[in-house]
């Protein structure tokens, strides 16, 4: 171990190699609620060829290494492998290296900030869609990583959306290119599609092209106060069923109406059932018309009162309402768990009488808000894991809420990757075969397991 | 031999088998100008249980084995493997399983046409904007199988972009699912996007989940007619510069103006150096907008004159001359060489010049169309492959048309796959590490090499 440790400090430098327990411990765990893993020591590449020697040494030495980003993702898919394992942070490799206007493309390092990025190509008439909640601190690389989705998915599509090239170093420290500059390519297999939500597994990526578009030229924000849940939740499916398709759809129910008022204050309606929290955007003349059907749409179907945003300070308050869901919910218990389970949109309603029946069942607090508009609802439990008896239910309920989503055609985790959290449920929607054709995938790639072990397919 | 063409009739019956010697030469070639390899037997399969047992009496019996659509591939990804290996036509699998309005996909199995999905999707107000070529005959299968792009790539993608989950046979005869019915899904790999332009070598495909999106309200088409190439080619650049993403826009060089003219007497002006053909489309009102930014970039930038249509029959005129281009084109001598050499689109003048330069060097006929919008043109090379002179200054020109085309940061192949055509190349644009690590990938997957031998990385 300590000739590894001298051999990571002749490549990066003192100064980008931390080994200290009280650094080790920081990058034990993420957003995932599971135990913990010291690693052996964390390293802070500067560029490629960096990283490139790094994947090259684990390789030699079969060392394990799990890559990591802002550390927020909510699977366990960056929580180390263990005690000989080493972490790869790619905070030091994050510029941006190309934003193409005229191609409408950007080329990016993996620690670059999403939210960043976003911001730096909207300066140009340019947008990159994908907004997962941690957009502010999260990075591309693990957006990639977990194929990270956000508000926008319904009309924007996630991350796999966006992705145009990877480059990346494989198990062997091999550099692989795929992918282009162009938006079409189709030499090769597509690497770069099997690369976004692999999680670490399949290589260490040291670019990414991500695909432009232009920024919409209007947008308008509106926030719909409902008396019960059900009633929100049909109108989300009413909503797509007009082929309207909002840039963001989202849905709180009371109890997290009541969690984000008491944490933010942002005036919002505490005794209304549910809000829905819409935004529609493009052309100035679509945007008019989606804006008045939509209105329409919510009225016919229950909604109590409708409030429009009349310029920017209103709109932004809006979402930072929303996006203030999770550290509102966050307060209240010891443990957070944030699900995932996603369903066509149209079962929305049916999803959300089944999360309350599991709430009441296994008497525990839910409160469900989320994507409501591509059917990825965040039902997120509230508990405290030191409460054997209590997490005992938690987890029975969380078993149902995987049941439930896949019997109403849905998939396991719309948004937040499989990772270590969701790798023992997979079979239940795959099925064996899936998972076998998986696992001999990436014995093949990875034949001494030291990319991320255990993430995904358990371990191989 | 006997034995296995008996074991494939007591799966699919007499009827939906076929070993004739002029069945076998139809299934010998496709669309790409390469030698034609006579397979042993071609079966008809009529459902995913059929399909299956083939897979696996291949497995068992190391038979070789190709999937084809409807053969109109260019690169060579449905010729056989020779006379030990067999066709699996998926023509008899072609129902339409599921549309689904309410989420917005569509469930079909691998023979369905192409055109046929369209036009079905598009009388629920819906719309699948894939539209290859060859959209009337291809198939859903052979388009996923090469990734199939179309005239609308520059707004809407390719068929990629609308893969949500593919069920296949993997080369053991397992039956792998993979993606979901949901607009965002996180789980497990993405083994639907590794599918896609896996041209058959990873497994056979029996279903397929696609995303649909409601069909725009309007749309406008317009022809721009241009003394010149380089004009038409610089207006190209600059609308797309002007943050304008129109549906399609496509350019016609005079050759095949002249080519298209003379097959189907359109009424093109047969003295103009290139026309651009542009549809914008969505909302009423950005139509209207993007329609005349549109018109006044073509006049500034040296349109000539502008035609758009005023009503669907006009409409209809402007792409049914453009869709024939290819067939015009292949009028005019016996062989003809469709190229697909991509580059990012601000670069499509300076390809333009390039190819007019490669043309002259060798002294032979190039017909330069395609789809200027997203960089992939179409330049088609007219010769004699039995004149062994010129077709080895062919040769030499096609190889400079890649080596430009990756000069100039582009890809060997935008839309029509690398097959058998383009494996030798492969190496030029991706560099040797990827074509190992993608060697190691399939050997893994198909250890005993019967699905679809040689295509993308050539022999592993």
């Amino acid at each position: 171990m300590e000739k590894l440790i001298d051999e990571l400090r002749n490549i990066v430098g003192m100064e980008n190699l931390l080994t200290q327990r009280e650094d080790m411990i920081t990058y034990s765990y993420d957003a995932a609620v599971l135990d913990p893993v010291v690693p052996a020591a964390a390293v802070m590449p500067e560029n490629s060829q960096e990283l490139g020697q790094i994947v090259s040494l684990c390789s030699r030495t079969r060392t394990p290494l799990t890559v990591r980003g802002a550390g927020t993702n909510l699977s366990g898919g960056t929580i180390p492998s263990g005690e000989s394992g080493i972490v790869v942070l790619t905070g030091k490799m994050n510029r941006i290296l190309e934003i193409n206007e005229a191609d409408m493309y950007a080329v990016v390092q993996p620690g670059v900030v999403t939210a960043a990025l976003a911001a730096e190509v909207e300066k140009r008439g340019l947008f990159y869609p994908p907004d997962p909640g941690s957009q502010a601190v999260s990075t591309i690389g693990g957006n990639v990583a977990e194929n990270a989705g956000g508000l926008r998915g319904l009309k924007y599509g996630v991350t796999k959306d966006y992705v145009m090239g990877i480059s990346f170093f494989d198990a062997m420290g091999e550099h692989v290119k795929s992918g282009s500059r162009t938006v079409k390519c189709a030499t090769g297999y597509n690497l770069s599609g099997l690369m976004v939500g692999s999680e670490g597994t399949l290589g260490v990526m040291d670019e990414i092209i991500l695909k432009l578009i232009p920024l919409p030229r209007a947008r308008k924000s509106m926030v719909a106060v409902y008396g019960s849940i059900e009633k929100a939740s049909e109108t989300v499916a009413a909503i797509i069923a007009n082929k309207i398709v909002p840039a963001t759809l989202e849905i709180l129910d009371n109890f997290t109406i009541r969690a984000v008022e008491a944490y933010s204050r942002a005036g919002l309606p505490v005794d209304a059932g549910a809000l829905l929290l819409i935004e529609v955007d493009g052309h100035p003349g679509q945007v008019e018309d989606e804006g008045t059907e939509v209105e329409a749409l919510c009225r016919k179907l229950g909604a109590e009162s409708i409030k429009v945003a009349t310029d920017d300070s209103e709109r932004d308050k809006i979402w930072a309402a929303r996006r203030s869901a999770l550290s509102a919910l966050a307060k209240l218990k010891p443990t957070l768990v944030l699900e995932d389970a996603t369903v066509p949109r149209s079962k929305i309603p049916d999803m959300v009488r089944e999360l309350q029946k599991i709430a009441a069942k296994y008497k525990i607090d839910i409160g469900t808000f989320g994507h409501a508009g591509d059917g990825n609802l965040h039902p997120t439990i509230l508990t405290d894991k030191r409460n054997k008896e209590e997490w005992h239910r938690v987890e029975s309920a969380i078993e149902e809420i995987f049941d439930t989503a896949l019997a109403l055609g849905g998939t396991l985790s719309g948004e937040h990757g499989t990772g270590l959290a969701k790798a023992p449920f997979l079979e239940k929607e795959t099925g064996m075969s899936s998972i076998i054709f998986s696992r001999r995938l990436r014995k093949a790639m990875d034949p001494h397991g030291i990319l991320n072990p255990g993430k995904i397919t358990g371990d191989v």
